[in-house]
């Protein structure tokens, strides 16, 4: 089947680069001695992570609860959420998860560390727990240095608790533009997780992991000497927004939108029918790949319209591949990832932790 | 089980509300004559297609063959794709599912009226065929006049098509801010419809369908005399963005996103579970319900960032309601309504046509 036939809207891999994006970052990692624990939260798929953790991942990152059951039951071993995990139900479920596999969790309340004693000592389990600090983001995170030192103290002490290390992920980072304020802003991120670490050491407390980074970042961190993990996600597909970055991080664009021309009956306008609920928009429009004459500028639910400028108008029912704006929300948009080499279909993989939110 | 107790991010409908909401739409319709043709791209639901129905809804509206395929098989009788279909593949599914339900789509090109005919000969049914006039969105549907009655024409001149009548869908004006301006912007819609009904009638066709409105505007198309269908989705549900319009659509909140703090670290914020994969931005931020002192003003991901005022923090591990700016897309990101009535679960709704984009 080629890729011509597929029903629109699609979520579309080129399988080509989406290895050739595995492959450049075990390049880049291998010489830093930092490991890769990819971020599932863009691709969702056991699939996907399986081929990462081939090429030298140690496992993965998660947002969600829901994301780490559909991953350890999927035959991942080894699933670290990035994130506080708030209510009892939840974390019942995370200890029970940590019967089938490696599993970890942050913190960023003293609370919240009662709460995962509790329930790893109801499931009988020790729970792997790390310390968010807030390297800039302003948003969850404990301060670093003493405040992040104290809850490490905590866990230490816990019965049921072991002390995994510092959770330091700069989200604002990634997107920043200028390569010099970029690197600035994770310069800080190091520093502090440097302290932090070295704080930690002066208590007796080791740190096996620091993890943090992402696609527009993780050369720096890579580098840093303190960061153990890097969380990227994106580089896996990449997409528009990572790709307006100066110095744009090296990865090639895998994922596209598949969509159809289905209206050209106004002038200088042409409609697919890939609108927000099939693109995310949060970071912008897609573009139109490969096609310069036209641009994508606005989304409504299920239309999106297209400006046309002279000479470059799309055919009625002609299929037009879209870059997303923003991978990850456009990723969990879809139920399947239609593979695609060289312009033919080659397999089809779930999205298996679309919509795993809870 | 109190709504307290539902896992979080969830999909939450006020059942009170949404009921409220029903009735007071078709009370509004009754004394105009007009029918309500409600949209089901906002709810894909076929649970609550019927509920609309039950109160004397024609049908329904969706945007999508995937949509109405769901919407059919789930038993609703009646639905019109307001849409064009381009491709033989979705075509051919539309002519099948006629055979179980009255099904009508959308043209704005003659090249689409012969794919139709010839969709519907291959498969020896006869389709209803509506002409989509653009009104006022610059997007999809023909002129309004003589080039929308040439197409007319040419559906009733098709031995296997039906010239259904006119889609004449304002979709910018819904959420003009003030009451004048959405008013002169439908009057032209009006107008536009008012005169190519009666060129049609002029050549001897009935326009037996003007299709049209939403929640922002029905009342002006329901009082023209010309329309004769309103397709309002969001009334049902309610959402920020409508809210915001000046003599605002006179309908309750009914749907929410119930989401749990789950960090309270930094200070002057605390950060929900609910990032922008779990309520679409499309269309503005969400808004605290109930919770003056709070203002979401940041959507990642899967985090959602509240700035708190003074004497107004929330606690951790609170569930707190959030308004969506844009019921429609927010809706199609989960798998289940749970239906509360006051304070109380009732009922899970499956969102049946969730990610129907094809």
């Amino acid at each position: 089947m080629h890729e011509q036939e597929i029903d629109t809207p699609a979520l579309v891999l080129d399988l080509d680069a989406f290895e050739a994006n595995l492959d450049a970052m075990a390049a880049a990692l291998a010489p830093t001695g930092t490991k890769l624990r990819a971020h599932a939260k863009t691709h969702k798929s056991p699939v996907v992570a399986k081929q990462q953790i081939a090429r030298g991942a140690v496992g993965q990152c998660v947002q969600k609860v829901a994301e780490a059951e559909i991953l350890a039951w999927g035959g991942i071993h080894d699933v670290l959420v990035t994130n506080e995990v708030v209510g009892a139900r939840k974390l019942a479920r995370l200890v029970a998860l940590a019967g089938i596999a490696e599993v970890g969790l942050c913190v960023d309340d003293e609370r919240q560390i009662v709460a995962i004693e509790e329930a790893a000592a109801a499931g009988g389990r020790r729970m792997k727990v790390l310390v968010e600090i807030d390297v800039g983001m302003g948003r969850a995170g404990v301060a670093s240095g003493p405040p992040a030192v104290a809850l490490a103290e905590r866990i230490a002490a816990s019965k049921h608790l072991i002390f995994g290390g510092l959770q330091a992920y700069h989200g604002r980072a990634q997107h920043i533009r200028s390569p010099e304020e970029r690197a600035a802003a994770i310069g800080g991120a190091i520093d502090a997780s440097r302290r932090t670490v070295e704080q930690l050491r002066q208590r007796g407390l080791a740190c096996p992991i620091v993890g943090g980074a992402g696609t527009g970042t993780f050369r720096h961190e890579a580098a840093s000497g303190v960061y153990t993990e890097i969380q990227a996600g994106s580089y896996a597909f990449m997409d528009a927004d990572y790709a307006r970055n100066e110095d744009a991080p090296p990865f090639k664009q895998a994922l596209f939108v598949l969509s159809t021309v289905m209206s050209t009956a106004t002038s200088g306008v042409a409609v697919l029918d890939a609108g927000h609920k099939a693109v995310s928009i949060d970071s912008g429009m897609p573009l139109v790949w490969d096609r310069p004459g036209l641009a994508y500028v606005g989304a409504s639910d299920e239309h999106g319209k297209l400006e046309v400028r002279d000479g470059s108008r799309p055919e009625l029912g002609e299929k037009l591949r879209l870059t997303p704006g923003h991978c990850d929300p456009t990723v969990d948009r879809y139920d399947w990832y239609v593979g695609v080499r060289k312009g033919r279909v080659e397999c089809l993989w779930p999205v298996a932790a679309r919509g795993a939110m809870a």
